[in-house]
């Protein structure tokens, strides 16, 4: 018998754009919700940009297992359209620039005062409140700002970007988690909420390592590349191989001495600058010396398997094409080889969120703009498609 | 009058350690759960590196708002304790490599089995099933496996750590989703539920620019440090100024004009190089020189205040101290200073999950190890004093 998935019969008004939003909405639809993607009748920012671009991948892994169906904000015919929605979602979700809702007058209060039920969940760079919340933000001055290229790079360079949309995915998925929050709150009070994630205040935790380096320190950490940001940890970096790289780390003692048993460098082990963790953090030099002694001398998979054989926390530098193909994502679902409409063969995400005994649905392609229309006004609002193509014609959708 | 905490009443039992359990349990506590720590005897391993080390900060900032007890899993009345917290709890977390708490025989089976209620959730860093399912797993590790280290850094360089810790806390907040998820699926059907999360699921969408660029270009693309994947955005940078830097992004039309504006280089909008974005992007050299110039003149706070009065999407690269004392995040009471047991003065976070008209708990600095267990064993468990002193020293607790 297929168990019902989680989050069946919860309907989600997504207003996402870009990365933010649509994957919250992606995270809900892979859960078991309708998800309806709603667009200006241009289309959100993203599907604007994906038509035969480098846009077109991030689009269609955001928006797959979504119903698609446009609405004019700017339109009365719309907006009562919106509310006549909103009578039948649980949950509305946008991130658009705070206020951008209120002004169209389908702000949290104006919905709510609708369906007291409702979830209004707005995601943004800076929050709903306070000194900054009408600064702009992508994932890229959200880093600048909120420290994370501060700590990313190496100390005589540039700040730098992380390479990860770190600071779009994490707004994301606690704006999940908070929505989340509010339905399981909402079974037991019967009242809605409204949901206020930042991303500033998301990627905050994730400087842990980092601020604990300025507090011990004393002062900033320079920029440490890929070394521990105290420089108290050794080893603690990424190793040249014959093809490659791998990155090592040593927690405690007997990870450094199961390393040495590997390498089949039992001297190591008298040596008075390796003796303990500290020793070795002020040899680290010298330490990453003979790392690296041994790596460069075999392939990176030939070190991985080594070292995991040795109880060594020890990984492969992937590619992309190392990861799109990485067997053990395939295996556990997380990846789809598909024949996608957008982009051909392609290799698309499923959602991290697992539970033993439910899989989750089959993915489903994203759709073409308002190409549920029909289906889903139909269906809610009881309109015919004759009222729909006028809809249509009136540009109110 | 206060409303109540979404989560009032849960009771989490939270084996976290180091990074990714402990965020989830953190933000399980800051939304209303009781949270307990179970360590055993000895501490949980960060609780062991954090005292007079770089790890003091992320041990006091990640536990804040738990109570804090032992138990000893290789005792069996350790054991029989467990069994009987589990029959009281409504989530037990923990993050250990795969299969310990089976080896214990208090595995997810066996404790759903006294408890069909319970939330059993697993992090790790490659999940539940699948081929990599041992491997071994640290932030660092997951980020060389997961794809995170080949999109990082310079083209010509050593792929290069992201600063921040993303694995583990992507981790941590798709557990909190997951957690949930299914807390909300068992107020509708009475039953728990076996959760798994793994790192590198979580990591994955974080990828969406670098994969869209390697679709589009039909290569995987170079390491491009703080440009644009695909090459195909500019401006798209950080750019130095007079003291320090900040990050610049023109995705529209519009935000070239306005940047031209503000530059006050109107003879740029007539330029051939600079005419559309292809334009731009094949000039990108020369974009960037011609930004340069501007904020290279001025100092970062001088660039980002023009920037936002011009509708430009731009921010300083903030360090740490700019950002523990950045005035929004304390005035959003994302950030409190207090004096910390641990840490002596300091800035400590609350939750990014916010919710209109209730606000988080205060924070309460992390308990010594095992400080709350009369009070946790006397009140769900009934032993008296005498009888956890007992539990002590037949080293149960």
């Amino acid at each position: 018998m297929t168990q019902p998935q989680p989050l069946a019969g919860i309907v989600v008004l997504d207003f996402g754009q870009i990365y933010n939003g649509p994957y919250c909405g992606f995270l809900l639809a892979m859960a078991g919700a309708r998800v309806i993607k709603i667009e200006s009748p241009q289309g959100e920012s993203l599907r604007g940009r994906a038509e035969r671009s480098s846009a077109s991948y991030p689009f269609a892994m955001l928006n797959s297992n979504k119903d698609a169906i446009t609405l004019n904000l700017k339109s009365e015919r719309g907006r009562e359209l919106l509310r006549g929605l909103v009578a039948k979602a649980d949950v509305l979700l946008e991130n658009f620039s705070p206020g951008t809702m209120d002004r169209h007058g389908v702000g949290a209060a104006d919905l709510r005062a609708l369906n007291p039920r409702l979830i209004y969940a707005a995601a943004t760079g800076f929050g709903r409140t306070g000194l900054h919340r009408d600064y702009l933000a992508m994932d890229i001055t959200v880093q600048a700002m909120s420290g994370v290229m501060a700590i990313t790079g190496d100390g005589d360079g540039t700040p730098l970007k992380a390479g990860p949309a770190l600071c779009d995915f994490l707004g994301g998925i606690h704006l999940y988690s908070a929505i989340m929050t509010a339905l399981f709150q909402r079974e037991r009070t019967g009242a809605g909420a409204v949901v206020d994630v930042a991303m500033q205040d998301a990627v905050f935790p994730t400087l842990a390592s980092a601020i604990g380096a300025r507090y011990f320190l004393g002062r900033h950490p320079a920029r440490t590349g890929n070394r521990h940001f105290a420089l108290s940890l050794a080893p603690y970096n990424v190793y040249r191989t014959r093809d490659g790289y791998v990155a090592i780390i040593c927690i405690r003692e007997g990870h450094w001495r199961n390393l040495v048993a590997a390498m089949q460098r039992p001297e190591l082990l008298d040596d008075p600058r390796f003796a303990d963790m500290t020793a070795r953090a002020k040899n680290m030099d010298a330490v990453d010396a003979a790392v690296e002694a041994w790596t460069s001398a075999l392939d990176k998979d030939a070190v991985f398997r080594t070292a995991q054989a040795h109880d060594i926390i020890c990984a492969p530098v992937q590619d992309l094409d190392d990861v799109l193909d990485d067997p053990h994502l395939h295996a556990r679902g997380m990846l789809t080889r598909m024949h996608h409409p957008m982009l051909g063969d392609a290799v698309l995400p499923s959602t991290p969120l697992r539970f033993e005994g439910v899989d989750p649905p089959p993915l489903r392609a994203c759709r073409d703009l308002g190409a549920d229309n029909e289906a889903v006004y139909g269906e809610l609002l009881g309109l015919s498609p004759n009222e729909v193509a006028r809809l249509r014609r009136d540009e109110a959708i």
